[in-house]
C-alpha cells in the first residue's frame, strides 16, 4: 500500500479522491490516508469525511508515503511541503505560485532528504509538459518557448473575438463558468502566465528565472476595438507568454499580442492550452489540451504519484529541474527587436503621420476600410505599424509622440507576432 | 562512459552521432563504441570511420551498454535486437516494423535479462508519445486515439489540396524531397501508420494488437476529383489513423478520410505528424511535431538513451508496455457506425438515385454548383453522403450499387470525420 496524504480539498483536491478510486489506481495499491482541510465542517457530509482532519501534524504522524499538495497559494503550502519534505515525505504539487517562487530551494531540500518533488500539473493543467520537457527533449538545447498557459485570459479574449463581447461582459461570463475567479487580477494580469513561463523557461534553458522579473503586460484593456482591427487584419490577440534563448541571454515576456490567424496558437480556443517547445534537433513540438479542471490536473497529479510509486518511492533523480544554484536569467528585453501595432487619437492628423514618419524608419499606415469594419473602429484615429523595432526603442518614441501637441491620446500598442521580424 | 553500440548509420544514425556530439550529451558521458554498417566502403571517409564493423558479433564482444537500432525493417534488425537483449545489453530502437510484430516477445525477453527496450522514436518521430501516453497519462483509462501519424502520406495529400497536384505528381515531389521510398508502399498504402497505430493502441488499451488485422486502406487512388469535391464541401482529406475502446472491443482503422477543415487534424500539414489522446480524466492532448526526419527522429532516440542513464543502466520499469501475455484486441469494424461520401458513375441517373433513396435510411444528395466547382469534378456522376450506417451495412449496400445495371461505376467511398455520429 502506498500512502497518500492530501492538503487540500477543493477542486483538484476532490478530482485526485476521485481518481484514486479508479481501477488503474486501485491495481497501483495508491489509497487516501488522511486529508488536510482547513474548515471540517465545510466536508462533514463527504463520503471521505473519515479521513479528515484540520492539524497539519496528523498528515506527518500518520504512515504517509506521499504528500499531495492541492491547496495553492504560498502561506501556509510553502510551510506544509518544507515540513514534508523535511520528514522524508515525497511531494506532489500542482502550486504554480509556490514553485515558480520557491521551486529551486524546495527541490534541492527534496534532494537532501532522500525524497522527490514533483509538480507536473503546475503548469498546463493535464497537459503532460514538464516530463516531456525534461526527459523526452533531454538531448535537445531549447531555444524557444511560446505558450497559451492561461486558460482564463485565453476564454475571455476567445469570447471577445467570437461573439464582439466587451471584455468587462466576458470576464463576467469567465466567471459565471467557474473559469475566472472573484478577484481576477493573477490571471488576467498576467501573473498567472509569467509563473508558469517562469517554471518551464526555468527547466527548459536550466536558469533560475524570477517570474516577478518577466516582462508582464495583461489584457484589462483589450477593447472591441482592437478585437474588430485585429480581425479586419487577419489576426487574432492572444495572451502569449515567451521565453527565448539569445546571444544576450534569456528573454521573456508575457502580453497581449496580435497572432496571425495561421498560427498553430491562434487556433486554440476557449479555456484551452497550448505550448510550442522549439528546440535544436526536434523542432517545434506542440502540446495542447486542458490547462485547468478538476480531472485533467487531477490526471497530471496522479501521473506524478505513478511516477514516484513506479520507482518504488526511492530518491529517482538525474538532475534537479529547478535549482537556486543555477545562472540567473537577465531578464529585461529592451533590446528585443519586436513588430508593433500602434493606434493613436490625433488632435492634429497630418502633423501626427509627419511625425511618425520622422521616428520610424520601417512602418506602415493602416487606413482600414470603413465599409468591412463595419464602422467598428473610431474613424479619428491614427493607426500605424513598426517593423523590426528594439522594446527601448519604442518606448522612448511613444513617449515623445505621447508629450507632442499634435497627438491627443495614444490608444494602443500592441506586438505582433508570426511577422517578418519575431524576436521577443 | 556510457558506451553505445549503433546498429545502422544511415539517416537517422547519422542523426544520433551527430547529437551525441552535442554539450548535453558529452556531460552525460554518452559515447558512441562501434558502429554496425553492411558495407563498410560507403563510410570510408567519415569522422566516425573508426568505429566502424560489418560483424555484428564486434558489438556484442565490446564492451557495450546500450545497442541502438536505427536499420530498420525486420530482418536482421529482430535477430540483433534479440542476441543484444538476451546478452544483457539495453536496446533503444527506432523501428515500428520490429515493434509492432515483435514488440510484445522482444520486451518480455528484455525483462527476463534485466535490461529495457525503448522505442520512443518509432512512432511521431521526435514528438514525445509513448512516454506521455505511458507515464503522465497513466491515470487514465484511454477511449480514443486519432492521429496522423505518416509524414508521407500527409506531404502528398497536402500537395494535392494545397497547389492541385494529381497524386502521381505529388508523390514525385515527395520523393524528389526525400519524403517518399523509391518504392513508396509501405507509407501510401496505410501499413506504416496501421503499425504505429497498433504500437499506440497496444500501449494505451492494454491490449495485443497485431496491425495486420487493422483495417487499412491507402491513398493511392484519392483524386484531384476527391480532393476538389472535398474543399468545396469544407473538408480536407487526410490518411487518419483511428482505434477507440468501445463496449464491443477495440476497434481500429487506417484510412483516407474527408476532415472537418475545423478538426485540429485538419491543420496538420506536410510531412507532420500530430496525435490525439483521449482520457477519461484528461479529455483530448494533442502532441504535434515533426514525424520522421533525421534530427527529430534521434532526439527521440537520445531521449530513451538518457531515459536509461538516468536510471543507472537499471532495470527500472513498472509494467510492461507491449505483451504478448495481453488479451487479444477484436480488431474487425463491421458493426461501427460511421458517415460516408459516396460518388458513383449512372448508366441510368434517376433508377441510381431512386435505388439509393430504397437502400440507405439517412442520406443526401449533393448537387455541387458547377460554378464554384469550378468544373473540376466530371458532372456525370451521383454524389451523396450517408450518415450513422455501419461498415458491414454499407458493403453490402455498396455491392449491391456495383452489381445494379443503373449504375455503371463506384468511383468512390470515403469516410467522413467531424461529422454527427462519428464510431470508429
Amino acid at each position: 500500500m502506498v500512502n497518500i496524504g492530501l492538503l487540500g480539498c477543493g477542486t483538484i483536491g476532490s478530482g485526485v479522491v476521485e481518481l484514486l478510486k479508479k481501477e488503474s489506481c486501485q491495481k497501483r495499491q495508491l489509497r487516501i490516508e488522511r486529508i488536510l482541510v482547513r474548515n471540517l465542517n465545510k466536508h462533514y457530509d463527504k463520503p471521505y469525511q473519515h479521513m479528515l482532519t484540520d492539524r497539519f501534524e496528523d498528515i506527518l504522524d500518520g504512515d504517509i508515503d506521499i504528500v499531495v499538495e492541492v491547496m495553492g497559494g504560498i502561506d501556509p503550502a510553502y510551510f506544509y511541503v518544507k515540513q514534508s519534505l523535511l520528514q522524508g515525505r515525497h511531494v506532489v504539487t500542482a502550486n504554480k505560485d509556490l514553485i515558480a517562487r520557491h521551486g529551486g530551494e524546495l527541490q534541492k531540500l527534496a534532494r537532501e532528504n532522500g525524497v522527490r518533488l514533483l509538480f507536473e500539473a503546475s503548469v498546463g493543467g493535464g497537459i503532460p509538459i514538464i516530463k516531456p520537457l525534461s526527459e523526452s527533449l533531454a538531448a535537445n538545447s531549447i531555444t524557444e518557448i511560446r505558450g497559451i498557459v492561461n486558460g482564463t485570459t485565453n476564454f475571455i479574449l476567445s469570447r471577445m473575438y467570437n461573439s464582439g463581447k466587451s471584455y468587462q461582459s466576458a470576464l463576467a461570463e469567465a466567471q459565471a463558468f467557474g473559469f475566472a475567479e472573484a478577484d481576477p487580477r493573477a490571471d488576467v494580469e498576467g501573473y498567472d502566465a509569467a509563473r508558469k513561463l517562469a517554471i518551464l523557461s526555468s527547466i527548459a534553458f536550466q536558469s533560475s528565472i524570477d517570474y516577478e522579473y518577466i516582462h508582464r503586460e495583461g489584457i484589462e484593456d483589450i477593447s472591441t476595438d482592437d478585437i474588430s482591427l485585429a480581425k479586419y487584419l487577419g489576426y487574432t490577440i492572444k495572451l502569449l507568454a515567451v521565453s527565448r534563448k539569445t546571444d544576450d541571454g534569456i528573454m521573456a515576456r508575457v502580453s497581449p499580442v496580435m497572432l496571425e490567424t495561421g498560427d498553430p496558437l491562434a487556433q486554440v480556443a476557449d479555456a484551452y492550452n497550448a505550448i510550442i517547445i522549439k528546440g535544436d534537433a526536434v523542432g517545434d513540438v506542440l502540446f495542447f489540451g486542458q490547462g485547468a479542471g478538476k480531472l485533467p490536473t487531477a490526471s497530471a497529479v496522479l501521473g506524478d504519484i505513478i511516477d514516484i510509486v513506479k520507482h518504488n518511492l526511492g530518491q529517482y533523480r538525474a538532475e534537479d529541474l529547478l535549482s537556486q544554484d543555477l545562472p540567473e536569467a537577465r531578464m529585461d528585453i529592451e533590446n528585443c527587436r519586436t513588430n508593433f501595432l500602434i493606434r493613436l487619437k490625433p488632435s492634429n492628423r497630418l502633423e501626427t503621420m509627419s511625425e511618425i514618419s520622422k521616428s520610424f524608419q520601417r512602418f506602415e499606415f493602416i487606413f482600414p476600410d470603413r465599409i468591412r469594419l463595419q464602422g467598428a473602429v473610431d474613424p479619428d484615429q491614427v493607426i500605424f505599424t513598426v517593423w523590426g523595432v528594439s522594446e527601448i526603442d519604442i518606448k522612448q518614441k511613444i513617449d515623445a509622440l505621447r508629450k507632442s501637441e499634435s497627438v491627443h491620446s495614444i490608444l494602443r500598442v500592441i506586438r505582433i507576432e508570426g511577422g517578418e521580424i519575431n524576436d521577443v
